[in-house]
């Protein structure tokens, strides 16, 4: 990493020291919103941020996302936690506390075509994305020089059908090594075993370079054309063993028209894919996402 | 048909006594553009409009709509054509040369939801959809009142599965009766047979709830809001005997999030399906739309 | 009214016969949610709905919207409103509490275009704009058989910069004997004396045919055309005493090109008004709008 | 310029070492179609694309760009041209004929801010941006590394109000030395002197920061966060004499609420001005502007 995005990061970090973020989801019932707030209020947090969202009042489950800043946080934190479980408790919660100045780490995987990985990168650099690119991982050289230019590790870890089993095995051992947090498969042109993908859920981030659940699968472009639609799409989602069936998280589309043969597709859906994965890797590392029933909530 | 219509009507084909339309597809090849703009030149015809596209200049389909002005048109309609057949010849061309002073004659099919209908009358009644709306066929009589509040002729057809042969008997010889050029199904809930869609070949413009090919077939909205997408649409179409697949004549989109339900999608829906529709007939209607290989060129 | 959507009022107001919504803006400092929340739950009231944001958490200004919903809600409400005292005293809060079964009495002011009061009758006609439209006053004859056909009072009250203080006066009192809680513009060609304006402070809403603040003032397409823009669009605001410059509550834009004409743009800029207003008065009704120096807050 | 651009260029160059160009503006009259393609078929071209419009068929300003593929064009042109006159002669045209291998070559202008320039820079080296990219002109040095990492020449001109004329100098005779064919001012944040300008006309492309004409000028996304506007946007546009009031050639927005500051303004409105700018280069550089009264018909 160089020595900008490295200060960048500090600077980031020292400045959300005592920034918190709660996301909680729990069968709704009146009282909740009065707990965690009175909770927030005794260690004298201020609410930065809340975004709420019931599936039904009336016997629905609740979700809620609060930002908020608390004097002495990491002090605290760890009776925070403890004290909190009373509410947890009494209102059968699923929970997750996390500490904005604790900024996840990624791991990239990239075939040939590198314009989302390169969005990303860009993202990044320009300070946008506040995330710690650890290492990309790939089938292809391709995007070795680019990515070592930015002193971020590459690993070219060949990849096809018949080897699968033997790279998963060497990329869940870099992922491990390098403490990852989630992976961003930036148009990652491999599927993932069952097993890699239940050792991370929730925590892969796919873009498929379609409108889903329009045009699942392969050759997307080409079916998109041959079908002429007049609009294309693509859609980040969370990886499922269930091929482009996982949560969605984002998606976008552009118009087109007759005149637009596959390759002039697929330029226009590379605009589109790069702006929509980053949307989505933005909002999984800000703490936005509960995943619920195959869904997303994005607050 | 109130008098204010009937009246912008005849301004209308006034004002357009002299204007003609050409839409051409042949192979492609050098010459077409020099035969055809010299051909309406020799008749002292003024190119207002005109758009071409080729599948391909090597070996490919060429298509082009040419709108003229061409002075005493109605006097001169009839010579032309004939001389046109030789051009026709020479490039083995498919070509239809309409009058645009003759306004076509439109029934509209509608079930009990109204928005589409009453968007198309709503244009129609500003004097943006300049087609004679002749007719309207329902299988419930929950148009009827506005209908008929415009003058215009309504016809409750009973339809179901199982009734489907006596209902289009009924309703092809009321589209003979009145010599209807188009038939537009705004949101007409029954199934069309193969003998009723063939008889009226890339003339039936359908508008289907969702953003096709996602969602083909029933409860689309249902079925957006079960997946979790992030955007819903709307697909207006030609009707072909396989159910949603006709050729896209428009599409279009609107952002969804997690705080809409089904109800909530159907309302946002509604928005599109009316803009949708709405502009699939006018250009249906302005002939800008050729059919090729089931997908549209719309000029 | 008729029959149909009385019935649609009344069903709408037993629904919500116990919903309640409270909007407060107050100086930020830690504990106003969770005083707030407290403050509900010791009613047992449920928050269905919270929206929040802080022009800044330390030293700024912090709004919340929250719908709730409350068991006998009308027996309770005056002696909530007393408690509530204590903390809107403790916290220098500005709100407003209000009873969503109340279903607010609009004004629709037009002149001769008529798109944008049609598409407000349409949406209240099919439930999706929950108000009361108690009057309808024009200064042209042209919407009186729709406004009355659907047995709304139309009252033609001709006014120009002449006669304006007449006119005026004439409304004002219409305004009072309906016991009107706000007024649409719905392109009313006319402008609003100062007095009138102050009488009715962020109750009136304008839609302005144009993407304020460009082409402030008359003749907004004629400009658009002549600056060549490649995007018109249409700005819904609460109207103030400087002309366009009241907050804005919502704008759209539809893309055009050199093909369009100055009539063109104002058809496409139609469908941008009618749906731009449409969403900014369904918000008004639905008191999702706080006005802070001179901009909006839309939860 | 890298090994893989140069033979990119390379293959585009042999690609289209036959396709040809032609833009003419003359009055409209009957004739002008007929004669230019009877011209081109005389050659043996065939017509690939071409696209029309007229102000106005009666007495207004007829507009045309005709793509063509033309075997031993190169050959030929000399007497292609030649020959054109006469037709030029008949109907008083203004006409430009350009050949598509005649890779257009560019100077861009930045100043700190490298969005605009990254996106064309990657666009380019992706080989969507056809042109040849000779030099980079900065009053900063911000740009210099990633443009020198390139192969592309960068030159620090200190520019600002004092010392413009002495900047003006130097950058007119870095242009003249690389023979430029028109500039990028890709957030270059100096204004041009008016001799400048007229030495470049309709060949300057800016981007301005705001949906034009609102916020003429400085700081837009102050002012329009100011102004608390819902959509914030970009223009590209030809630079006049006149500030910000040159033909505008693209504009595109984005949604923003009362969360956004000035802050997350401006990082949405990056990816508004790199698309727009992008878009605006690409149709430059394929001859599709034509400029017209101080607007742009964009083919």
């Amino acid at each position: 990493m160089n020595a900008y995005i490295k200060n960048q990061i500090e600077l980031f970090k020292e400045k959300n020291k005592n920034r918190g973020c709660l996301l909680v989801s729990c069968p709704d019932q009146p009282g909740i919103v009065a707990a965690i707030s009175q909770f927030l209020f005794s260690y004298n947090a201020n609410i930065i941020e809340s975004s709420q969202y019931s599936t039904n009042p009336e016997g629905g489950t609740f979700f809620i996302r609060i930002e908020f800043e608390c004097p002495n946080l990491k002090e605290k934190a760890k009776e925070m936690e403890n004290q909190f479980a009373e509410i947890v408790e009494q209102f059968s919660m699923e929970w997750n506390f996390t500490h904005v100045y604790h900024v996840k780490k990624a791991a990239i995987f990239v075939s040939k075509e590198l314009h989302c990985l390169l969005e990303l990168l860009w993202e990044w650099q320009s300070g946008d994305l506040m995330t710690n690119i650890a290492l990309v991982i790939s089938n292809h050289e391709t995007a070795k020089e680019v990515v070592e230019g930015l002193n971020i590790p590459f690993y070219y870890v060949p990849a096809n059908k018949d080897i699968r089993g033997q790279a998963e095995t060497t990329q869940l051992k870099l992922l491990k090594e390098y403490e990852i947090d989630f992976v961003v498969l930036a148009r990652y042109m491999q599927i993932l075993s069952p097993k890699f993908v239940e050792e991370n859920p929730n925590k892969i981030i796919n873009i498929h370079h379609s409108f889903l659940p329009a045009f699942v699968g392969a050759r997307p472009y080409e079916r998109a054309f041959d079908r002429g639609v007049k609009l294309i799409g693509a859609t980040s989602h969370y990886v499922t063993n269930d091929l482009d069936e996982g949560p969605i998280i984002e998606q976008d589309i552009s118009r087109v028209d007759h005149h637009d043969n596959v390759d002039s597709l697929k330029k226009i859906g590379r605009r589109i894919e790069r702006s929509v994965l980053a949307r989505a890797v933005k909002w999984h590392i800000e703490d936005r996402i509960i995943v619920h029933q195959n869904k997303t909530i994005v607050f």
